[in-house]
C-alpha cells in the first residue's frame, strides 16, 4: 500500500511526475511527465498498442485533433449532457461538485442524481460548505467541456475533445473504404482529452487534461459475432475477479459463469483481464472488473464494466479502464446529424455497425503501476514489469580504477544497443543499487576485479537482490531470456 | 514534383491523411492521420527520438500539457507579441493575413512589417479584397493563441500552447536536479501546438493544430562549448547545402567555411543535415539550411537557420524545421517572472544556461516525405526510407490454391514478428504489387509453385522492381540486412 506523500516525493525527486507550471505556483488538474515518467508512459503505450492491436487482423491506429467543431459534440450529445452538478458556497464562493460533496460528507453514492435531487439532498441533510461551513446554493448544471473560438472573428465555436472516441467515429466510413470493407475492424488512438473539472484532486487521478488509449471495434452483430465467439472458446474457463452490479462482494468467476452476457463481450472482458494480469502483472487481488448498474452507466452503454485497481495512495478501488458496449448509438447519431451514410452492406441489406469500446486512462494506469509497485521498508524499490521499467538494466564499475571504468562503459554500449540501459559510475556500489531500486530497474550489472581476469560480471535482480555471475558474451542473450520471462532467479516474482 | 491534387487523392484513398470532421463539412486547419499516416508518423517520431536523443549522454524526453496558465505565456512574451496583422474586408467581411496579402498580390516579402506599415502598403498599392474586390480595412494585431477559461467560474485564463518549448523551459530546474546536475543536458518533447491562424491553407502545411518535435539543449557557453567543439571536428569538412542571409543563391559549403558561426552551432547544423540526408534520405538538391536575416528572425534568436524542402505540391521551398540559438532569453524571462532560480553554479559563480533549440514540424516533415517520395508515371509509387515506410514487407500467395495461401500466411507470421508486415491474398499479383507500390512498401515476397517444392520465395524491391529468389530460412536475415542498408539490388537508390 503506497503512501501518497511518499510516492509523490519519490516521483518529484527522481523525475517521474509532478504538477505542471510549478514555478508559477501550479494550476490544479495538470501534470508533467519528467524523464523517467516519459519512459514509463512510452513503454506502457507501446505495450498497449502491441496487445490490443494484436487482437484483430484489421485493427489500426489513427490520430485525430484535440479541437473539435461545435457540431460534432452537439451530435454526440456532449453539448447537452456532458455536465456535472456544480454547487457554489454562498459565503466563500468556492465551487464544489455536488455528487462528491454528498459522497464525501454523507458517505452515500450520488451517481446519477440530477441537480434538483442533489439540491434537495443537500438541504435535507444540512450539508455545509466544507471550506468555510457557509450555506450552499442550489445545484446547477456545469458543462465540463473547454470551449474556444476558431478563426479570427470568433464566430465559430469549438471544444477541446472530452474523449478521443468522437474523432474515431467520424473516420468510420473513410477507413471502412480504405481498409477494403473488412468487418470487424478496429480503430485505436492514443491522445489527450480535456475536462474542465469543478474540483480536480488526487494527483493524476482526476486531471483537467489527461491521456486516453481507446480502441473502437466496429462489427455487425448478426454477422460478426461468430468470429468473436470462436476466439472466446480459448478463454471460456478463465477465472477473473468480478463484481457484478447489485452484488456486495467480488468473486473469481469463469467467463462461462457470466452467461447472461454475449460471448463477444465476455471475450473482451477476458482480454482486458489478460492485459492487467499478464502484461501489467498486477496481482489478482489488486484489480477487478466491476459491472456498472443501470443508474451508474451512460444511457447509450448496453453493458459496461470498469477495471478497478485497489490503490493505497488513492484510498481504495479506483477506475482505470472500461469496456463499453455502445451498440449502434454513436454511428447512428453521426449518420443522422451529418447526413452521411454510416451503414455497411450485409446480405443485401444495409446495417449500421455496433461499437465495443476498450477505453483506458493512461495517467491512471501509470499511477496504478507506481502505487502497486512501490515497496518501502528496509529497502525502497519499485516492482515493475521488466519491459515497462524506464531502464531494463544498469551497468556499474565496482571502482573507477584499473580499467573497470572503461570496461563497464563498453558493456553499457553493448547492452544499450538492445535494451534501455543506464551507466552509473558515481557513489558507493550500495548507493548505486539503491538508486536503481528506487526507479524500478530490474537488473544491475557490475564490473569488478574478476571481470578483468575472466570477462564475467555479476548481475543482480531487483526483487530478490540475488546475484549471479555471467560471462559477458552471454549477457545479451540472458537478459533477453529474463525479459521473455524464462526466469532464473529463485525469488523472482 | 508531386502534384497536390494527385497526392491529396492518394492520401485520402489509401489512408494517410485527410481534413478532420469531414462528414460535417470539415473545419479549416485540422487534419486526421488515417491508419497508414499514423504508422508513418509513429515511425518518423521514433526515428527522430533515436537520432536526436542519441546526440547527448543526458538527453531525455519529457511530456507537458497542451493547456498553459496565462502567466506562463505572459512571461514568455507570447501574450504581447504572438500576433499576425489581420486585415478585414469592409464589404464581404472576410479576414486576411496582411503579410500574405502583400506577398500573394504584389509578390514582395512583408516579413516583419507592423500593422501600420501593412495598412500604408495596402493603401498605396491599392490592394483589394481577393475574395470580392471590396475595400480593405486598417490592419490590426490579432493574437494567434487560442484562449480558454480554466475552472468553473471562468476567472482563470489559460491558453493552448503555441509551441511545446515553454513547458520544457519550466521544467529546467527540476530536471537539472533529477538528472544530478549534469551539463549540458537536453529535454525533448513531441506533442501538439495550436495557432489560431487567420487563414489556414495548403493542407497540412499551415494548420491550426499541429505537431512539434523539439529538443532544447541547456548549456553554459563558457563551460560546455568544448565538448561540442570536440564533436564538431568529425563533421568539419562535411559539405551542406546552405543559403546565407543576404545571399541570392544557395551553395554547398563545408561547416568549416561557416567560420563566423560558433562551433557548437555548426555542430548542430551538421547533425540536422545528417538527419535529413541519412535518415530521411532526402536528395541534397531538395533541402537546404537557410539563414534568416535580422528582420526575419525573432529578437531573442541570436542565430537562426531553417531547414527548407523544395516541395512541388506546395510550390517550392518551405520551412520544415529550425535551429535556434536562443541564448539565455527563455530561462532569464522565467526566472524574473517566477522568482525561481534558473542558474547553475559554475566555478563559484551562478550562470543562467543558454538554450539551443532544434525544432521540427512533424506534419510538415511527413508531408515532405510524401511530396518528394511520390513518383507517378508508368507506375505510381512512393520512395520512402525502409524503416519509415508504413509496412516494410508484404507477403502474397501467387494463387489461393495448392497450399500457397497457407504457406504465405506462415511466412507472413514469421516476418510480422520482426517487421511491419502485410498479407494480401486478393486480386491479381500485378494489382497487389501496385497497391504496395502506392503506399511505399519496399519489399514484396511472393509464394509460388516453386516455393512449395524448394521452400524459396521471390522478393521484389520497389524502386527497381527487380526480383530475386531467396530461401525462406534466409528471409529474415536478408531483410534485416536490406533495412540496414547493405543493399543487394542493383538499382536500389
Amino acid at each position: 500500500m503506497a503512501d501518497k506523500e511518499e510516492l509523490d516525493s519519490l516521483c518529484k525527486r527522481r523525475g517521474f511526475l509532478w504538477p505542471s507550471s510549478e514555478i508559477y505556483g501550479g494550476e490544479a488538474g495538470f501534470y508533467d511527465y519528467g524523464h523517467l515518467g516519459a519512459r514509463l508512459r512510452d513503454n506502457w503505450e507501446r505495450m498497449w498498442k502491441d496487445f490490443f492491436l494484436g487482437l484483430g487482423e484489421h485493427y489500426h491506429m489513427i490520430y485525430t485533433p484535440n479541437i473539435l467543431p461545435y457540431r460534432v459534440l452537439e451530435s454526440s450529445g456532449h453539448v447537452d449532457h456532458f455536465s456535472d452538478v456544480l454547487v457554489q458556497c454562498k459565503r466563500c464562493g468556492n465551487s464544489h461538485r455536488g455528487d462528491h460533496l454528498i459522497e464525501d460528507i454523507i458517505g452515500v453514492s450520488a451517481e446519477g442524481m440530477n441537480k434538483g435531487e442533489i439540491s434537495t439532498f443537500i438541504l435535507e441533510k444540512e450539508i455545509d460548505c466544507p471550506d468555510c461551513q457557509g450555506d450552499l446554493g442550489e445545484g446547477e448544471d456545469f458543462n465540463m467541456m473547454f470551449d474556444l473560438d476558431i478563426g479570427p472573428k470568433g464566430e465559430r465555436k469549438g471544444f477541446l475533445r472530452p474523449e478521443t472516441a468522437q474523432g474515431t467515429y467520424m473516420n468510420f466510413a473513410r477507413e471502412y473504404r480504405a481498409l477494403r470493407r473488412k468487418m470487424p475492424f478496429g480503430l485505436a488512438t492514443i491522445g489527450s482529452a480535456f475536462r474542465n473539472e469543478i474540483s480536480p484532486r488526487q494527483g493524476v487521478y482526476r486531471l483537467r487534461e489527461f491521456r486516453q488509449a481507446e480502441l473502437q471495434i466496429f462489427f455487425v452483430p448478426e454477422y460478426n459475432q461468430g468470429s468473436f465467439a470462436e476466439a472466446y472458446e480459448n478463454l471460456s474457463t478463465k477465472k477473473i475477479p468480478v463484481l457484478r452490479a447489485g452484488c456486495e462482494e467480488q468473486k473469481k468467476m469463469s467467463l462461462d459463469d457470466l452467461d447472461d452476457l454475449p460471448k463477444f463481450y465476455r471475450y473482451h472482458l477476458g482480454k482486458m483481464f489478460e492485459f492487467y494480469s499478464h502484461k501489467m502483472e498486477l496481482s489478482e487481488d489488486k484489480f477487478r472488473l466491476r459491472e456498472l448498474s443501470e443508474e451508474e452507466k451512460a444511457f447509450y452503454n448496453r453493458i459496461h464494466f470498469d477495471v478497478e485497481v485497489d490503490m493505497g495512495s488513492l484510498g481504495g478501488w479506483k477506475e482505470v479502464a472500461g469496456l463499453h458496449y455502445r451498440g449502434d448509438y454513436d454511428l447512428t447519431q453521426h449518420q443522422e446529424s451529418s447526413g452521411q451514410k454510416m451503414s455497411v452492406p450485409i446480405d443485401g441489406e444495409r446495417k449500421v455497425p455496433h461499437v465495443i469500446e476498450l477505453s483506458f486512462g493512461v495517467d491512471r494506469n501509470i499511477w496504478a503501476l507506481l502505487d502497486l509497485g512501490y515497496i518501502t521498508g528496509d529497502r525502497d524499490w519499485i516492482d515493475l514489469p521488466v519491459d515497462i521499467a524506464p531502464y531494463q538494466v544498469a551497468v556499474f564499475p565496482l571502482m573507477r580504477k584499473d580499467g573497470m571504468l572503461e570496461r563497464s562503459r563498453e558493456i553499457y554500449d553493448l547492452l544499450n544497443s538492445c535494451f534501455n540501459a543506464f551507466w552509473d559510475k558515481s557513489g558507493s556500489i550500495g548507493k548505486r543499487y539503491a538508486r536503481q531500486d528506487e526507479i524500478g530497474t530490474p537488473y544491475c550489472v557490475t564490473v569488478d576485479y574478476d571481470s578483468l581476469e575472466d570477462d564475467t560480471v555479476t548481475i543482480r535482480e531487483i526483487s530478490s537482490t540475488d546475484q549471479i555471475r555471467l560471462k559477458v558474451s552471454d549477457l545479451k542473450q540472458e537478459l533477453w531470456s529474463y525479459i521473455n520471462k524464462e526466469k532464473v532467479f529463485k525469488n523472482n516474482n
